[in-house]
């Protein structure tokens, strides 16, 4: 693993995905230099993707996000969630009935808008769901915990339905220190709980990748060794780079620290061909 | 697999276990004939102990509720819970300091009377938490699934201290269909957050038959051939009692459906010794 | 689920993905009705794409395996492997040293002609690794398992590289009732004792899926509801084909017995838009 | 966690718990300063047990290899091995047919010693297996691994019968660096082909050191609070001694690595009482 600046590796290549939480913001806002980096991939006329499990909110009202925080340049359409892979699935598989769903009313609308209707846990009579043809996980917020995880596990026991994950991460970090359980986390508990198997979109899986080179090639003829995968976790971004066969880079930014990147990578066998401290130095 | 009844076989013993939910009663209070089979045990002389993975209630507070329900001969030192296995752990592991928990007072008073104080996860200061030498899972009522949750995975992320499940029990029947998320479903999502071990408490492990054995024995001279463990559930009661090398019974009175059974035996590779519809026919 | 033929389903799409074994053939040869079924579809003008974890032949030599066993009509194209994801990954990642292998030569030469030497495990010398820099399952013979296997462990307990696993298939039939351990069981064994993560390839990853779609958009315009998934296996085929977003088609022919479709597909959560008892009925 | 020396805190306790490999023994022979320690807890009137997960061989011939290598000390009622839970299990549980077994003879003479005819896998005729009413995995020898292991899959695959782990480790160390596989991992290959639920032995499960705590109470009254466990592994010595009630420690001449120990026990959870980096020293 050799370690020259994010630039200079950068340099090297035509496009560079990047995850969101942990390698362009914090719970902070922007990490530091981010900016200046982005700017310097512009000019160098290298293509950015990113590539987020925040199925939380749409690409519009994430590109809305990034220019609050000062990244004037991010366009809508370079952002890919899982969530839109989430949506496209539905749209292909489900074609009658009603989606039930556990998360927000703002997630529901963007993912579910698939011209069927949407209703959320907490509104399902358990005794009448005949018209109910899928489920989504799609968020952490918009519901009680403490009746509507219960309910979820019980309409999906009594009835036998496709059920998608729109973000399979377990955790998302609220603080320097501290983490909050996730959409992943939470559907991850009720597929334990059914011993079921649900549909999980999200990093590692090769679907974001493959949509992120389909869309990316549009726009010119990119090779898969002329891209590299950027992000902060092992497990999503750097194996799913991996196997998706881009070249990788892990930054400690984010959930890898840099005192544990070396073992981890060790303990893990997930192996990424970069390490640079950040994206913004 | 032979298919006299309950009291038949029972007869050939010397000692019975019996599960408690699904065996002895269920939502709907004391399964059909329940009372009648007690009975009988008792006019033959065998020995009865009850073993349970509900550590919400003490053994007293069980007896008293078998009581209520009309069960009168139950003493309470005929009922083993796997709370009283934590109970046992933490007053020879955890010799000082205070023991954080997620649960009720009520579940916290009986398990943690070890002489060392107790601390609720909603009032557990994060940054504050030099004095806490150990973390037990004890109920799924008495805090905010939707902060308390991820709270004990930041406490448990910044302190490594042993964490004990007091219930390994993954689900519960609410009703006829419908169950909820217990203690052990709780647990094993924040065990799967943070990749660790927990130490788990209640069947099917082999320490609260071994406690049973032992307790049984001070009262005659029972060997393993001359108990028979009585369950609902192949995974626990089953698994456990085969384990410890008791010979087994399934019942079809609570979690595993006359009509599932002996796929989810062949599925499972859990044998009973005897199946039976109930222990009350 | 609807239970109209094989042909009346896939008439109504452009293009089919066909499993191979347990759809088209078994161990007894080309499953009954297989060539007359082939025959329609080509004259329908339905596409035909054949995806096969069997990693151990090339596309040529499955396509002449085809061909002796009747079905003279397949060409080399319409056979897409996990072994050829496998070759992909290693030709975008793996740019310099030795590629070790656990496998036949003749799978070792098909997969790994990328420019780089391969070793077999037992030609390798664990004193003298450092040029070792990937390394693949490939099958399932070729090697002695008692032997080849624990040098695999201690290899990759020494060096910290990739390790791609070309077929993740745990097991394959060699006649009506029995099974042989196949490549992907062994990775998995390897896997658990190192607790390390492997880069798998094959149904269900989406991987196989977007590589045959990619291929087959090269011919026309074929858009994922115009598809039809047709599989034996619910926990690839199924589960594949669905997250892909195609529909999907369970057939009886093989992995799964007709008497235990439902019950399968109940515990599974994992639901196929058709079921019919073989693609040659 | 305190770092006196083993001698001085063992000499807190009444009794003492010692794994075998890793511990006392290496590759090597005995691990330096090992007679010395054994003698001073004799002196000290400490009690000793060996529990080992290694169910090969018999007490008997445990005690003569420790015998011949200088340890002239131990004897056999001495040494409990997770061989002798799973022939109790035999005893109480299989009463009639045939038991089936992958392993050396000599094992399976020690092991089913009940009473049944025993008959190795490869010479079980998969077409008459009526009267085989159990089956055990003894050990990683004994069997050709490229037709047995595919054999025994299929034997279970035929017939739901009770299977026993007799050793449940994935790996033993063969010399400085390297492990082999070890019946344990046989097991849990099999166990995933199939999807069942095998009977495991060996630590950490409580069974053995209840045993062990068992036996021992029969040469005096020891409360678990004077028992000292102590092991090179922190998944099975650690883990099963803490469950169990007794204090355990972490001993760094085996399995962990002393440059790793406090980063395993934090990603581990499983917490030693105390850490030394030898009985020996």
């Amino acid at each position: 693993m050799m370690q020259p600046s994010f630039l200079q590796i950068a340099s090297t290549f035509k496009a560079v995905f990047l995850d969101s939480y942990g390698v362009i913001k914090n719970y902070n806002g922007l990490i530091e230099g981010v900016p200046q980096a982005i700017e310097s991939l512009r000019e160098k006329g290298i293509a950015i993707r990113i590539l987020t499990n925040d199925a939380s909110r749409s690409q519009e009202q994430q590109a809305e996000g990034f220019y609050k925080l000062g990244l004037k340049s991010i366009q809508y359409h370079e952002i890919i969630t899982s969530g839109m892979m989430a949506k496209q699935y539905l749209q292909h598989k489900i074609l009658h009935g009603k989606i039930g769903y556990l998360g927000t009313e703002n997630s529901a609308q963007y993912i579910l808008q698939s011209g069927l209707e949407h209703i959320a846990v907490k509104d399902i009579n358990l005794d009448d769901i005949n018209d109910i043809t899928a489920f989504v996980f799609l968020d952490d917020e918009g519901f009680d915990w403490n009746y509507d995880i219960s309910k979820t596990v019980n309409l999906l026991r009594r009835k036998n339905i496709p059920v998608i994950v729109a973000n399979s991460d377990k955790l998302y970090p609220v603080s320097k220190n501290d983490v909050a359980v996730a959409t992943g986390g939470i559907a991850k508990l009720v597929e334990n709980m059914l011993t079921k198997k649900f549909i999980h979109f999200g990093k590692p899986d090769s679907q974001m990748f493959m949509y992120a080179f389909d869309e990316l090639n549009q726009f010119g003829t990119f090779n898969k060794n002329e891209i590299l995968m950027v992000g902060d976790t092992l497990h999503t971004d750097v194996l799913g780079g991996n196997k998706f066969g881009v070249k990788t880079m892990l930054v400690l930014s984010g959930n890898t620290r840099a005192d544990h990147a070396d073992a981890q990578i060790d303990a893990s066998g997930i192996i990424p061909d970069f390490i640079c401290s950040s994206i913004g130095i």
